[in-house]
């Protein structure tokens, strides 16, 4: 029952629901604004595991199981799950799915991950191809620092423009029946590099494809920034926040008082020290399936645009001089169904 | 108009067309039996790029733009582009697109990607979500080695289990319109995981997911390997071959004489030096999207199931004693639609 509205967005006639969600996150975003927000926060970051790799796939296990359990379901009843993460070869996701015994799509969208999980999981049971699917991702601080930067032990400086990735973790299950939120729509984007090569300043490679979807998004629909309780970007922090804003100033969208970012909800940022703000593909997810999806539920929001950004380079990449290609997905979210 | 049928297989009822398909390959892929088939053959590996990765980024490119052109379209009328590949942070795959300007779905499937992509770009297509869609993906030999194996200087000996990491691209555009072969269903599989620990056995590690996949497949459809002109993996190689006629031997399902592997048609093993056979995403892209699809449009083969392996494993992961799980999807072409 999807059916294409403008050039790139799809509007899903069944509303999809999201029966049940669950973020899992660590320490430090316990300690955040949000920490009566989340279903579990771990007091110790290695979720009593041997690395920081599978303290990470734990933590997606555990979102992803209270999810399913929240919805009153188990995972042999799921059809499909829709993960990934930024480890190299996304083994947060394959690790933490293993044992499911569900069928396994695997993605890839850096940050964009909840966005563009959330919306092919929607897709998928709009299109009857499904009845109930999970969407996921994760991210931990230590295996991203170690893998992407520095080894925790090296005491790397930041700079002011870095952001802190979350130990967090998000699941949604979505269904064909089920308490809302509901799934509306979803924009898939396009990659845009504008030749930002500082992989300390993930915003501003990833803001102008914010910005590119937001505007594909708002023109394909017809509407505006003002149609919408809430503008919710993945982790643009700080310095990305700001472009955004700007790059769409200059398209005549004024995101008014409108805009929130994930990576700016999850953290004081002064006071936890995180810099620009939140980062990794489980700062939204975090964020999403549970502060948002809650206020959606019960209807103290009515709808929340959600983008999430997700900057696709790799250490490689960026060691050979190349510029951080960024890509957004969109899905909108309302808190009723008809 | 997708239906479900079975638990996990969904037929496509509209049959979408494979409407452009290419192959780009290296010099070694070039020298082997399938070398009248393929589109475009490098005799130079580095394809004129300062590094393996970029050299991987523009073979995919190579075949995405070959693909696009032979459907006679341009880029600009892609809905969307599904792809992945095996570099951390797929950033072959990113690196080849991101110019397109064509909303970016990234999947992470390892060597089961073909299979992964294409099968998505068909579900989209049959339920109006899109119009035409890229499936692609790569490999490299030597992008592969360093990441996953040795510096290539090193010179590292070989296991008789090893396989030959393919260079290789391929891409298929998949319409609602266009001349075959067309896709009629689609299987997406659970992770399978038996213990295998050597990741120079990737044929082991990943039969058990085919046969899983394929004994889901013949029960959801009511059909058996005799009902198809081939069944081909994707590359599970000499040792991964024979261990899948014997899981679904004991099964009750004998392959028969139907069986082909694209890591043991691309090759000539003994000659080549390629030891159990080829691998990586590119192995059963660029088989599939040049000698099979091929003959599936003149009409040589009337039907083939496609089931392409991915062994979900990083570096990381082996390095910390896991073991390591397979994935197999499989998608079922015709020659004709109707």
């Amino acid at each position: 029952m999807t059916e294409r509205v403008g050039r790139y967005t799809l509007r899903l006639r069944s509303r999809p629901a999201i029966a049940g969600y669950a973020a899992a996150v660590g320490k430090k975003e316990g300690e955040g604004p949000l920490a009566a927000e989340f279903d579990r926060i771990f007091e110790d970051n290695t979720l009593g595991e041997e690395s920081w790799e599978k303290a990470e796939s734990a933590l997606l296990n555990t979102a992803v199981q209270l999810a399913v359990q929240k919805a009153g379901f188990t995972p042999d009843l799921l059809d499909y799950v829709f993960a990934g993460d930024l480890l190299n070869q996304s083994i947060g996701a394959t690790f933490a799915l293993r044992d499911l015994s569900v069928p396994f799509v695997g993605l890839f969208g850096a940050c964009s991950t909840m966005a563009l999980s959330l919306g092919m999981a929607a897709i998928f049971v709009d299109t009857i191809s499904a009845a109930r699917c999970v969407a996921a991702t994760s991210s931990h601080f230590c295996s991203a620092e170690r893998q992407f930067r520095f080894p925790l032990e090296y005491g790397g400086q930041r700079t002011p423009t870095a952001q802190w990735t979350v130990t967090g973790a998000g699941a949604a299950l979505v269904g064909n029946t089920g308490g809302g939120p509901f799934v509306e729509s979803v924009t898939f984007g396009k990659m845009v590099d504008l030749g930002i090569k500082d992989a300390n300043n993930m915003g501003a490679a990833m803001a102008p494809a914010a910005a590119d979807t937001l505007k594909t998004y708002f023109s394909d629909t017809g509407t505006s920034p003002a149609d919408y309780d809430m503008v919710l970007t993945g982790d643009l922090g700080e310095t990305g926040s700001r472009l955004l804003r700007d790059l769409l100033g200059r398209e005549g969208y004024d995101l008014l008082n409108r805009h929130r970012d994930c990576g700016l909800l999850i953290f004081d940022c002064e006071k936890q020290k995180t810099g620009a703000g939140g980062s990794g593909c489980g700062c939204s997810a975090s964020v999403l399936c549970s502060y948002v999806f809650e206020r959606l539920r019960r209807g103290n929001l009515k709808n929340v645009l959600f983008i999430a950004t997700g900057a696709l380079m790799s250490p490689t990449s960026s060691q050979q001089g190349e510029s951080i290609p960024g890509v957004a997905h969109a899905v909108c979210l309302r808190a009723n169904r008809g």
